[in-house]
């Protein structure tokens, strides 16, 4: 039997998975990866804690080098070579040897696009100079982490409140940089709605990184060495500067030879990884996805959905009968943020609305585990559900405690189509060093069901902010707690004074009850529908998830 | 309107939260709790913790006292009331004052029963010295932690190897004192499968637990305090024995009057928690359960089905019109043992063959995070589907890593009718803190679908001891791992050396590879195949999951 060549561009994680799944459904297959890039498998996701030592060693970011990988899996690597042509008649691809310049073809019989996605750098002055940089490969995270360790760094400013920008920050802040983040959105963590993001905003600004919002970096200043970076308005001294405001698929070499590119600039696949030219797939974070909520096509470049579909690929190459697909993904991410986490899966509320959805949502605090059991944390859930079906539509979870676990157990439910009242009952691991007895995921589904029977109204934080000057804001902890920090111009009556006291409010003007984290709030609005108020709500998450001003 | 008289026989989990419920659903209604106990609300499933000073106040464990309840919830609560008759005419209840000793009718035009379920004392001699216990009420952990902290205990038994003995057991042992623990059955852990089972045996002992299995406790020695105790193979020396054999539902109550008892023992309840006479509903310990999966009557008494059923109860009991309902349970649990944790949900492999499935079951370890993110640990996840229909059918997860997080994910993946190939393609949230790029639940999905291609066999640690002298047992690391430690006559041929080596193998025999935790003997698998070798087979979870003797 005449061997397959099949010759994959890109040695990442989409890449080498391909490939080793590859020879382990056919030994027989010739496999090739080539890569420009002179590490292969690394682990992108791990080069901002590289920076900062959390990583200690280099080694450990490398999952594999070309050796080793060749001798573990029998495919053939090429480092240092750079695809710059493919011929479709031909079936070759012309690489440049970047060590010595020469170039030569490459024959395959199938070829995997696994080129990744580079940092895309805001084409501003300055970004050529020394000392700025982007984070994407590991020759990246090894030259800042020398320039960190010199110990001549003292200021540092990232640019983009991503990912990357705030674990970089937060991995700088804790070398003992200064470190400055610069924001063009209103708000870090795009994708996360605004309650969400601006409680990690804060959480990092306490921590003591300063962060700059709907500020636009606009220029760097420097001779050799980066000194400064203007922004539209200030100057702030940097000796370091990281830039970090997303990236872009590489698409060249498939847009060249006609392949499609999607609507969101990413390399159009079908469920199986093959695009719209025969013999030829994609793979990781060049392709493109589909949302699995809203069935359109969607770029979320994941390691973990990288290496599913280098999985499937694999397996589609060596057997066309039996294909293996992939139906979409739900943009699932998690960051870790000093000792905040913030998880995100399916839809936000803003996305959800964008999308044509009639969302209904919830913010939920709630311990991690039983509030008896030494070292609980809070964590906020914000459940967002479609208002006429019930299903669940996405998940924001943040704070101290575990979030990946109801971040991970929401996404299971929206893929399987979950309703919330689905969520309610299910029937999750308890004991108390690992949950509430009705885990937090739980009590946000009864929260969200209590709203949609009507047995409840409540006003998200965002809302209350953007009306506080129409409503009254009834604060109903007890004086102490009022006095040491509220939302301004509360009324405090103490919860078990609301049956005397409840006559010096103003029945007719819409009242939102304030307290904790919404469930005394929530008692306290029964109360007050008992005793003929009609216009009252609950403030969502209390004073515990109100990102805006206190006093 | 005439108010609505509700009583809730039982003040714990399932009695609390109906009542809470009933007055938020409706504050009108008269809402009444009669417990014999002194406590109401407490932390069942904290008294462990309680007796080794992990939760150091007597406060934390009790969620309310009886005030607090009244005050914030409007709910009437009498302690030390026991109910002792039902009057199903008349719709009364007679209760005796236990600190009076007078008896008294109380009226009902709802009633609930929560009674809870009672430790089973085995009828042994001696069971009723000074010194002897169970472990159910704060009344318990109270007196044991007493005990131990005057310093006069030496020497523990625990009688029974599920959840509370053994966390009593490892809470004792953190005390300084000598702990013995006696299982009946051949493992400790019932319910769980054996290998997982013994993985957690092998652990406790390590850490210095003495556990004595197939062994059953006959009598107490002792005058007045407990001395010692007698099993069927030895007497071993005591100050101090917990005996925690299991719980049963109390439902002599519901008997008395014709109220149902299901297969399982205890109480009858269909979907909206009502017993087959009206007006009279169960929830919690004493009610009985759906399994999700086989639609049996099952009987999970737990603190988080408690709460469902109250809630449910409450909701129920106030609106005839639109009920809410319970389908079923999945007898989801979890244990934390020293630094142990082991999950379970849905069936086991055991329990799956006793109810006609055709299972197919994968182990397979993997890291809770990202290899090289520090702190990561190892989790060994055994996955069990059904072979014909591909649903998931359960999962146990034990290690020193995070095991609720995929107990939960699987159990939603369950409760939704997940097939393997679903649990495969789950967006889980990646991060290096959080999970490796492909979760191990992941992970196991892609083995056992390995599996049902055809792509690999494997046999489990349990086949493989009751096979071992039928098969020859290939261990594929390298010499010094394999001198270190394996299993009792396997030959030693380096993965490497196979192409060089393999013709010292007898091809005819049945060959099972041995490695660390399996992948490696996966490849090797695939190289013997390539090298014409029909008859072999992966050891799942390699030498890492093999919980029986090694040499």
């Amino acid at each position: 039997m005449k061997e397959q060549k099949i010759l994959i561009i890109g040695g990442v994680a989409g890449g080498t998975k391909t490939a080793a799944k590859l020879k382990r459904e056919n030994s027989n297959l010739d496999v090739t990866i080539i890569t420009r890039d002179e590490y292969i498998s690394y682990a992108g996701c791990g080069l901002p804690y590289y920076v900062g030592g959390v990583i200690e060693d280099k080694g450990e970011l490398v999952v594999k080098t070309p050796e080793d990988f060749k001798l573990i899996t029998g495919v053939d690597v090429f480092i240092k070579h750079e695809a710059i042509e493919i011929n479709r008649e031909e079936k070759t691809v012309k690489v440049k040897v970047l060590t010595t310049g020469e170039t030569k073809d490459f024959h395959y019989d199938k070829l995997v696009l696994a080129t990744g996605a580079s940092p895309f750098i805001p084409p501003i002055e300055g970004r050529e100079l020394d000392g700025v940089f982007s984070l994407r490969k590991v020759e990246d995270a090894l030259a800042i982490r020398e320039l960190v360790e010199s110990g001549k760094i003292k200021k540092g400013v990232v640019i983009g409140g991503g990912f990357i920008g705030l674990e970089t920050a937060e991995n700088l802040f804790e070398k003992g940089i200064e470190v400055t983040l610069i924001e063009l959105a209103p708000h870090i963590l795009p994708g996360f709605d605004e309650e969400i993001a601006l409680y990690a905003q804060n959480y990092m600004r306490e921590k003591g990184v300063n962060i700059l919002t709907s500020e636009r970096a606009v220029g760097i200043k420097g001779t050799a060495e980066v000194e400064g970076v203007v922004t539209d308005k200030r100057e702030l001294e940097a000796d370091l500067v990281i830039m970090s405001v997303g990236v872009k698929p590489n698409v060249e070499l498939a847009k060249d030879i006609g392949v499609d590119i999607g609507v969101t600039g990413a390399i159009k696949v079908n469920e199986n990884m093959e695009t719209n030219i025969s013999d030829i797939y994609a793979v990781g974070d060049c392709a493109e996805s589909i949302n699995l909520i809203t069935g359109k096509p969607a770029w979320y470049p994941m390691g973990s959905t990288a290496n599913k579909m280098g999985r499937i690929a694999g397996i589609n190459i060596n057997d066309l009968k039996e294909k293996d697909s992939l139906k979409g993904v739900l943009g699932t991410t998690i960051v870790k943020l000093f000792g905040l986490n913030a998880g995100k899966t399916g839809l936000s509320e803003a996305a959800a609305i964008k999308e044509g959805y009639n969302p209904i949502s919830v913010l939920v605090p709630g311990n991690d585990r039983a509030h008896y059991y030494p070292g609980y944390r809070m964590i906020l859930t914000k459940l967002i559900a479609d208002r006429d079906s019930h299903r669940v539509l996405g998940a924001q979870v943040i704070g101290e405690g575990v979030v990946d676990k109801p971040i991970d157990v929401i996404a299971t439910a929206i893929t399987l189509g979950a309703k919330v009242e689905d969520l309610e009952k299910l029937d999750l691991a308890y004991a108390p060093p690992f949950s509430m007895a009705m885990s937090t995921t739980i009590l946000a589904a009864n929260v969200i069901i209590n709203k949609l029977k009507g047995k409840v109204e409540t006003i998200s934080p965002l809302e209350l902010k953007n009306r506080k000057d129409e409503v009254v804001i009834l604060d109903i902890r007890d004086e102490a707690s009022h006095r040491i920090s509220s939302i301004p111009n509360s009324v405090n009556i103490f919860s078990e004074d609301l049956y005397m006291r409840g006559k010096e409010l103003d029945r007719d003007k819409e009242t939102v009850i304030l307290c904790k984290i919404g469930k005394n709030a929530y008692l306290s609005y029964l109360k007050l529908k008992e005793m003929g108020f009609k216009n009252v709500k609950v403030l969502e998450g209390g004073i515990t998830a109100y990102p805006y001003e206190i006093v």
